[in-house]
């Protein structure tokens, strides 16, 4: 549609992110599908990338390991993929999951970001874990 | 509550951020407080973290332009802040924003992960954006 604000892809470029602005990673964000709640943030590489793609299943590369990490690998969490999306200048993941065994988050809770800030203040979610 | 898995943080670091681990910066996410939709990602420093705190609006550190970035700073698309939340490790902030203005995007989409991905190709979104 001509009303359409051209976006900055081209037909070359537009299969993959960005890695080049952060050191060969880009951020990807899971959120669940059923409830929009945003469960975590993690990087991605390439290798992560094509990992998630080709698996349907979130992959990251775990900055503090030094390796691909395919979310759930140890508790079994994965993450199936719905949909992926890329933001305006490519350079940010948005996965769609479902997130198997009620959690995303290696505490037990469903959600990484579980910890509120009042006033500046950080305030600690007393919230049971789903799980454990 | 006992049953509680301790997390990660002391009374000491609880009130910020850690931007120790990616040259200074944490990745920020600004959700829109009505809908649930990722509107964004962005990158926050002390100074942007500190300046949304202070203001109750989303401000940013624009890695392209190397200076603090107030969202909607030219085009009036101010995010007012209703909610910060930290994940577990405190590398990353999620802003539950009101959207100012319609739109997040510069593209004049209300968020800026219009792009989706389909069998590892990019489906550039069509929908016409909601200003302009």
């Amino acid at each position: 549609m001509s009303s359409v604000e051209p976006n900055s892809m081209n037909a070359d470029r537009t299969q993959a992110p960005d890695f080049s602005k952060l050191n060969g990673l880009v951020a990807a964000i899971a959120q669940d599908a059923a409830t929009g709640e945003v469960l975590m943030l993690g990087f991605q590489d390439q290798e992560a990338w094509d990992a998630s793609l080709r698996t349907g299943l979130a992959h990251y590369h775990s900055r503090s390991r030094g390796r691909l990490w395919k979310k759930g690998e140890s508790s079994g969490n994965v993450q199936r993929i719905l949909e992926i999306r890329l933001d305006c200048d490519q350079d940010a993941v948005l996965m769609i999951v479902e997130q198997q065994g009620g959690s995303a988050c290696h505490t037990g809770r469903r959600s990484c970001f579980f910890n509120r800030v009042e006033a500046g203040r950080l305030v600690l979610d007393e919230t049971p874990p789903v799980s454990r």
